[in-house]
């Protein structure tokens, strides 16, 4: 149980981000207080949170005075507070430059190809303000969008090759910042059929 | 000077992340050896490059039979194998927090909006691929672009403060990973103007 002092995260659990840092703490078994932040209800642009995050992300992480924001410098904070940096972000050089290189591949990656510029426009953004207000992008757009983001698939496709993770035969910090974006095609109805060639991403 | 088992890298000069990683070799006196891989002569998509890094992107590292790909992890790569990543990295754990933190932020913010979404259309597509093959932007459209930049440049005016640095009063990792993408912006003749808000930046 999180003690009155562990670090309070600030989380929309709807952001895969805030995800994969909720999910690695419970993997890791790091203590945290959550503090539900919404980003429907505009909780971000409130004073209090921009006290913690005036870049108005979530997540951010507040531990004692210390304010931090981005998914992967949190996830990386907490498990060298805790002791088990290694574990998550790699046990030799090769590994560790291995997790790194992912982390920064996904920002560019898959992302950016899956996330932000295909699942955000064609499914969330529509059901959360409404198709009126932000209609669904016609098929041809879509279809563009989705051959955008055949590469980035097939890339994390060889870099996942005949194993189950990433890198060293376990979960690691990788996997848990990937994730979240790809389980989140899970709400669309292609998702069998866009999947179908990437069966190590499936 | 540089021995024959030195880390190879891949680089093309006109790469924003490639001067990043070669910039702090320099500063941190790593031993590197550098192979001309030009983006423009289709360098990176020949099969002895795409061996290296099949992604096809530069900067890449050959250290062996490691091969690395992404600039900030190559850059941590390099500082850990010389025994330097605390002075570059952090040397403590709030300032590796912040590091990795302004790392991520980077890849969304300043590398996205002003370089890859306003420096390469507006200024060097144009003028790599010629402006009848790629006309540069209406003026309303390049408005635009800055205006969706300008929030990277006031978090990033933030971050920095009254000092020259972003982290621990000297020159870091974050500092080499931000700064190529600004000096790329000084082909502009409006870059004063552009800049002006920023003092800090500038």
């Amino acid at each position: 149980m999180a003690a009155p002092s562990s670090p309070v995260l600030f989380t929309d659990p709807t952001s895969e981000p805030c995800r994969s840092v909720h999910w690695l703490c419970k993997a890791a078994g790091i203590p945290l207080r959550l503090r539900a932040t919404w980003l429907g209800r505009g909780h971000h642009r409130q004073e209090a949170f921009l006290r913690v995050n005036p870049r108005h992300q979530v997540p951010a992480l507040l531990h004692g005075q210390f304010a931090l924001s981005e998914a992967q410098a949190i996830m990386r904070y907490l498990c060298e507070l805790h002791g088990v940096l290694d574990p998550w972000f790699g046990e030799s050089l090769e590994e560790r430059a291995r997790i790194s290189m992912l982390l920064s591949w996904h920002h560019h990656a898959v992302r950016k190809t899956v996330m932000l510029n295909h699942n955000l426009p064609v499914y969330y953004i529509p059901f959360y303000v409404g198709e009126a207000k932000h209609p669904r992008p016609q098929k041809a757009q879509v279809e563009e969008l989705r051959a955008n983001f055949a590469e980035s698939l097939q890339q994390l496709e060889e870099f996942i090759g005949s194993g189950h993770f990433l890198v060293g035969g376990r979960l690691t910090a990788a996997d848990i910042a990937i994730a979240p974006d790809l389980t989140a095609m899970d709400v669309d109805p292609d998702v069998n059929e866009i999947l179908a060639a990437f069966p190590a991403v499936r």
